[in-house]
């Protein structure tokens, strides 16, 4: 965790809880055939990760006021679909990753058969909970929600982005490839934490565009950084497998920047982020805190 | 054909080009590294199929006199949700299909990795597909069409059911388990099929009691057809491997009721199914033809 993010730590351990306690209850184990699919589901979704995605999507909703167990309940759907995304990625025919947030991945731990349906129900039940009445009264806010998540899930965004990110082991891609690249596979759900909070909180599209750039900025620092971790991180820090991008011979930022324009640019989107921000006065400190953490991580 | 369901060819050829058409629309194929997932979307998603969840959809609004369009647009949601299945479920770690609907497998036609994302992708723009404004003009309608079908996917249906399915190869099932299995694997999405006609036509909860009885009766006698055209049809007719539930020692209804119970049985589901339309005058004849159909099939 970086100094120079006071109060980050506090509010991620919370945001940990919530969103633990959440999938405990959603994913009871029924007595039946299909335990191990719960089971598998548990495995990944419960106890691990940043839970940065749900603290956006929190952070957000509080700058509009919105009910805290409605702006949990989208913050969950959202961490389903991330959890999804991460069982997927891991299986043997994508990136092939035996460990993911410090424990076995879910088809090392169970079976590639139940990763992928453990990857298929978190898909659903993240809209499931944003289609449901207890996500908001208007049901022009819960559909516009599932719109909006389906749009940045798809072929159009995070699952479009991984199938690029996996093209990228063959062709040798410039800058602007790389950064539509991440702009779709890790972009778009992260654009959509910032999106959803303000559904929830009834700011029409065209007073969206601080909240646009911030997520825009923030997903590309995001990702450099990630960039910077796999090349120089240990993989007990990280949790997973790390100098993979390298050994595959990927083109990322950091092989297409350097390390020093890397991290300045790195720097630069962060600022520029949280300049995104100006309208918002000391209710929009966590974004601000959520945007320095995000490059200044270890894990 | 059966010979005893008039009308019915003529249905199912005109759904099957407006499927197509749809689909052809929507999987346009972009000019960047994204072009083979959209490929292997195509491949899975046109020119082939029964298309018989878009004909249920479509007969369905029929009877509440639905906008055309938009029925058809919800019937191709059911389609992406349907096909996104069938991908997953021929996957080497699930059913390990190769040949479906007389084509190579997405992961034969071209990877795993594609297979695994063009599922993904369908999966989402089911709910895309759903929850965007040309679907009704009220968006409460949207948010139950998305929450029924999320309902209909996830580990309380279709994903629970393959669980179940797989589960099947190694314990043996007794008949109250193996309905339960289909009604989850194959049931949950059919009944969407009706329900979904039934909330695009404003029908309230409690007048939707023989729609749902008829979706019931028709899964299960549909399931039973597919069994029994796995023991005894050509591979050539059914356009996949057959034989594999008896090479696997799963239990079917066809191995726990024997030829002549399911057959019976069949036929008494069909009539129970019809027999739900009741309360239908001749706008229901199409839903009748579709019953009979189930079962007269050969392919």
């Amino acid at each position: 965790m970086g100094e120079a993010t006071p109060g980050i730590a506090a509010a991620l351990e919370r945001i940990a809880a919530d969103i633990d306690h959440r999938f405990d209850l959603l994913l009871a184990v029924p007595d039946d055939p299909r335990r191990v699919l719960y089971h598998a589901m548990r495995h990944a979704a419960i106890g691990g990760g940043k839970r940065l995605r749900p603290l956006l999507v929190v952070a957000t909703c509080d700058l509009f006021h919105v009910d805290k167990a409605a702006a949990l309940r989208v913050a969950t759907a959202i961490e389903c679909m991330h959890v999804y995304s991460l069982i997927h990625d891991d299986l043997p025919a994508m990136d092939d990753d035996d460990m993911r947030r410090g424990k076995p991945t879910v088809h090392k731990a169970f079976s590639e058969a139940a990763a992928i349906l453990a990857g298929d129900s978190l898909h659903a039940m993240a809209f499931e909970l944003l289609a449901g009445e207890d996500t908001h009264s208007d049901p022009f806010v819960r559909a516009e929600l599932v719109l909006e998540l389906a749009r940045a899930a798809g072929p159009a965004g995070m699952a479009g982005g991984q199938m690029m990110d996996l093209a990228a082991e063959h062709e040798t891609f410039d800058l602007p490839t790389v950064t539509r690249l991440q702009q779709l596979k890790t972009g778009a759900l992260i654009g959509f934490c910032l999106e959803a909070g303000a559904i929830m909180g009834r700011v029409p599209p065209e007073g969206r565009t601080g909240l646009r750039g911030y997520a825009r900025d923030l997903g590309l620092a995001f990702q450099i950084a990630d960039d910077m971790l796999d090349a120089e991180g240990s993989a007990a820090a990280a949790g997973k497998a790390v100098g993979k991008d390298a050994a595959a011979g990927k083109a990322t930022f950091l092989s297409l920047l350097g390390i020093e324009r890397a991290r300045a640019q790195a720097q630069a989107l962060v600022d520029q982020a949280i300049a995104h921000l100006h309208g918002h006065g000391p209710e929009a400190d966590l974004l601000r805190a959520i945007a320095r953490y995000a490059i200044e991580r270890d894990h």
